[in-house]
């Protein structure tokens, strides 16, 4: 399917210009033969987001829940079929709309009791005022190592994709956090482990676009643990809640963050990023994760 | 309810900077003591967000249809009451999940069918080469001039707003159109009769700040045949079948459209106009309505 289509506009002033906009599609996601949902999407990868859709509302809890997934775009629609049939799975969807309503881009409600929060952080070890490299080299496992982490805004900011085509979408990347100094096989590599990006989805919303990269992980068994979570939609309680679903303790956006969003995460123990472009960044909770920063951080906010 | 809230950021060089986050809140609908849904919201008009979002759904036809609204922070909810009673609302809400699904920010489903086109654009008389200001005098009514376009994306530029000190919310405004030539008391303005901001709301997300306009144009009983639309979220199907819901027939954003929502837009007779930036933008669907342009526009796009 085409993620993009021309169409002439015509400019201020009075001219027209052929410019690209992003796909957005409807798909009707049906559960052994019955409707559930229509989502809006640009049609990246549909069979995943179907299933990080139904993970992330917790109407599936594994991916080995479901048969198949067959998407007929013809009619719109992505086939799930689960192993355990509809009796079980319907009464998940009710036990859903009853306490959580059917909401608006939100997934809310009971997952603020049911998300547990990840592992504390203890502030990591950094020299301050040492260089760059040398923290890089001492970085502990988990931490966030400035450098690494502006390679990785770089890394986004340069990569090929429908927004910078078309504009009017959302993309989010989940990177491999980076390998801790002597696990890593970087030996000639001066600047150590680099992290490195697994995954890159685009669609309408941002929802759409973590949920697909659910799907994957779940589809690859990757451990969110050893993940960070780069999106470019804002940083609401939602997409708080989904990175801490998944484990995922490292998440960067390009956008900023909602007070909700970064009491959550403060909750949660997630390092919340954001503003992040270029070399700069604010980071909203879970600055105890930082390391290699110019000036050391020296009181977790 | 404080609509902003600070907090200690760390910054990229390990500084410590003072910043105001938007706050985001649940809101739980209960209509006829039922629940419904749980908004995530700004919290700037909860009663006016509770009202659009039920009429925007269609769950209810008419703001006559309900008795009361009343929001409390303290538990987190809008308590709805109807006219009718509970029968006919349960009803409408077992239609609506069964036919549409129970969505991730959308509206969607037979919204496609049901959204009756606005009346179609005849290309406005409009002499090419003319200055401004005449364009401006002898604009036809339901016209979109160039200069009065740009004063509005001045107005909205230039506005207070919970965005321009914490980031993270969409706005939507609502616009009178310009009155026609001759309608307007204008005599000492030799520009002719501007369009009028009539309300700028602010929220979480871009859905509940065009339902909270919905609710506020139900209440004042504003008819939307006769305003615009402003809005700084992009320019999806969703976002121009509720402008075609509330019959405004002229739709502008500072983001850009999907394909979707350009096609909508043109089945539908409307002008959306996007990229909206101080002097300039692109119109991507029922340029007919704009006059007054540098260049004249021939043909309808």
């Amino acid at each position: 399917m085409p993620l993009t289509r021309e169409v002439l506009a015509v400019t201020h002033e009075g001219g027209r210009k052929r410019i690209l906009l992003a796909a957005e599609r409807p798909l009707t996601l049906y559960v052994d033969r019955q409707e559930l949902v229509t989502l809006m999407t640009l049609g990246q990868e549909p069979e995943l987001l179907a299933l990080g859709y139904l993970l992330n509302q917790g109407l599936v809890r594994d991916a080995a829940e479901i048969e198949s997934i067959t998407v007929d775009w013809d009619v719109a629609a992505a086939a799930v079929r689960t192993r355990e049939g509809i009796a079980q799975f319907a009464e998940r969807v009710a036990r859903r709309t009853v306490t959580t309503g059917c909401g608006q881009g939100t997934v809310f409600g009971d997952w603020l009791e049911r998300v547990p929060p990840l592992p504390a952080v203890a502030a990591m070890a950094d020299a301050a005022g040492a260089t760059a490299a040398a923290a890089h080299a001492a970085a502990p496992p988990g931490s966030v190592p400035h450098d690494v982490l502006v390679e990785l805004l770089q890394t986004m900011r340069g990569l090929p994709s429908v927004h910078r085509d078309a504009g009017s979408v959302h993309g989010t990347a989940l990177w491999r956090a980076p390998r801790r100094s002597g696990e890593a096989d970087d030996s000639d590599d001066n600047s150590g482990a680099a992290a490195k990006m697994l995954v890159h989805i685009e669609d309408v919303g941002r929802h759409n676009a973590v949920d697909t990269v659910a799907g994957w992980m779940a589809m690859h068994g990757v451990d969110g643990a050893g993940c960070w979570l780069y999106t470019t939609g804002r940083l609401t309680s939602e997409m708080v809640l989904k990175a801490a679903h998944l484990r995922i303790p490292v998440v960067v956006s390009r956008n900023g963050a909602t007070a909700m969003g970064q009491q959550l995460a403060e909750r949660l123990n997630l390092t919340l990023i954001g503003r992040a472009n270029g070399q700069r960044y604010l980071c909203y909770a879970g600055a105890a994760r930082l390391v290699g920063l110019p000036e050391a951080v020296t009181t977790t906010v």
